[in-house]
């Protein structure tokens, strides 16, 4: 039995907050982790991807030549280290932008954040796609917009789709939505990566309804075999691309580091906006890090790491899935979108995969609307060794047979 | 010559901003930085008095026997070292919390701005103390509140005058205000401490009139001499105390690590608004730094330091401002408010100041109401030496006299 709430101070909360208690929240269900089971729920990286021995490296040099400045507001030299060499990345990628139009955050969901308080009004629309990151529905959610989704496939977010919604808001004359949030790079759930041909339309669509496309790019360098479409703000002449990066999967989470790149005119108010300093110790000790150039051998290894992963994953799908299963397959990134026979709902099956031995974050999940995904999951091959892998998938396999039967 | 605004965007932003693109934000006023000037002007610990070479030994030990967990999500248990010691801080100051109402963050900003968004709607009311810290206003302007500011003297806040607020908004059938916000020890900018006895009266004046305080404690564990009174957390048996802390002023800004500590049912909300994953590297490195016993010693030092500040600004300011000057006398922290003869103006004073070699805040930058504080100016004496103190108050005296021929 769990004890009843206490809701002496519920009346104090701001509406959003108020709302949320009486419904789930995005984000807010059981969490789906069981010990001794498989975890493919989370985007983890795998334990060993971490380079901690240059990170040890690089927090000695940091603290020993200009531990001052590094402790201090603001930071010191090793922070502009930092913002050149993710300038550098960023022009490697095509886009030219300037030590201005970049702004360091304290991860990509902060960035997230500062953009959400930057240009959301309580109750203004924002598109996300259908399916997207459970998480980003949390943060826009909390700020208090109204999500629409548009739908995705294997080649990202549909521009048909995309058109047609907003057409229907005007015909309907409803407010344009003001952001689109995009995660055109190995999406989170799906694995989709958005095609060049659609990253045009998308970038025409926002000029033609005004409205500024939100592009969560955490997974763009990881890129396993195939070409990479340029990113949306290498095409965008408009200006109209908030671009979010993270070092979170190309260094690791802890460090807990986030940019945004955007035109100025926008920059300079979301740097207003993102409340509070940043971690200019971590950022000091990153800045050292790409200086003294561990940045793209980690990549190069982290590359193989996650490659041969997806394949243990995709081999094990093949495999063990009874048939009626489909999934995608992702040529980079964490994730991939399994959809299992007719008549399967991945809730309700949870708890059965879990006791056979495996756990994985439910397709609902990632949907605006209720009763969408119900037959889909997303699966991580970030964090598990190939053989566990291998394992959870055949505990899935498992479990969807007997909850089939 | 500045080149005009680009405005492409405005209409796109939230009402916030753009409210704040047609006026002076909070903080915005020109950088009152000057090369060769002694900068009074922000809360920088001075730099010798980072612990340099314990957060490099912490690290070490972080990263060689827990690198992997240290850098994932969600940490390890260094993490919980640091909480533990977090709590046990607390616990000497009074304050009896358990793990669930202590919610890290990324500095107290963070927390700050965590709160805001759990409870503030755009317009909410929100009381400050008046003068108060400059960031936290352009936060809850940020986030929407409509600020009052009310008294504070030498003895803190002024809770006649904050119930001569609630009636007056009682009697007009204004709402009654959400939130308080108050720095209860060695205020920002003012140094002041509250009472015990004022602490209990704003605690009555809470319970009665149906408001949370938010307690920003930055500066509590920096007392050079006298008793502390509890922090208003310790008093509080009706769970509407929100308090904020920091290490930036006990350990350094750039580790960026803060947190708060609610009631459960308060805590649980805010940790859900706080929008993204904390920087788990450096809790890790700040939960060994507590672990091997860093915490206590270091902090003698830094009040050894602080002190001998304080007391050089204090027999500076003696020695050379003009007769019609005062000043407080804060027991501890970073800041003295100085009030100079009738006739000053502080921020016109400001570029005669900083050609005399010093800079400062201007009063009026406090205060929510314009025309306050004119006279008025924080000065630090926590970044720069004795010596330079020294020169920067008889720099400010020069120019109050040149000012006033």
């Amino acid at each position: 039995m769990t004890e009843p709430r206490d809701d002496r101070f519920d009346h104090l909360f701001a509406s959003t907050v108020r709302e949320r208690l009486g419904r789930e929240g995005y984000g807010s269900s059981a969490s789906p982790n069981a010990e001794d089971a498989v975890p493919l729920t989370y985007g983890f990286p795998y334990p060993d991807s971490f380079p901690t021995a240059a990170l040890e490296a690089a927090t000695e040099t940091v603290l020993e030549e200009e531990g001052a400045d590094a402790l201090q507001y603001g930071g010191g030299e090793n922070v502009d280290r930092l913002r050149d060499g993710l300038l550098a990345r960023e022009e490697a990628r095509g886009i030219d932008a300037t030590r201005e139009q970049l702004l360091l955050t304290n991860g990509a969901t902060h960035a997230l954040d500062a953009v959400c308080s930057t240009f959301l009004d309580p109750g203004d629309e924002v598109l996300v796609e259908a399916p997207t990151f459970v998480w980003s529905l949390a943060v826009l959610d909390n700020r208090g917009a109204a999500l629409t989704g548009v739908e995705i496939d294997e080649n990202g977010l549909d521009p048909d789709a995309l058109e047609a919604t907003l057409e229907a808001r005007e015909a309907a004359d409803e407010p344009t939505p003001k952001l689109l949030y995009t995660i055109p790079e190995f999406q989170n759930p799906t694995g989709a990566t958005l095609s060049r041909e659609r990253r045009e339309r998308v970038l025409e669509l926002a000029e033609e309804y005004d409205f500024l496309i939100v592009a969560d790019d955490a997974y763009g360098e990881l890129r396993f075999s195939g070409e990479s479409p340029p990113p949306l703000s290498a095409l965008d002449d408009s200006g109209r691309v908030i671009r979010l990066g993270t070092v979170s999967k190309t260094i690791a989470p802890g460090v807990r580091t986030g940019w945004i790149v955007a035109h100025e005119a926008l920059a300079d108010q979301i740097g207003g906006m993102a409340a509070g300093g940043t971690n200019t110790f971590t950022q000091s000790v990153l800045g050292r890090y790409f200086d003294a150039g561990h940045y793209e051998p980690t990549l190069d290894d982290l590359l193989a790491g996650y490659e041969r992963r997806r394949d243990a994953m995709l081999d094990s799908l093949e495999r063990h899935l009874p048939p009626g299963s489909s999934w995608t397959e992702p040529a980079g990134g964490f994730f991939l979108w399994v959809t299992l026979p007719a008549g399967v709902d991945t809730e309700e099956l949870l708890p059965l995969a879990a006791e056979e031995g495996v756990t994985y974050l439910p397709g609902e999940r990632f949907f605006v609307e209720d009763g969408r995904g119900t037959r889909s999951a997303r699966l991580s091959f970030s964090h598990c060794s190939p053989e566990d892998l291998e394992a959870g998938v055949a505990a899935l396999a498992r479990a969807t047979e007997t909850y089939l039967e």
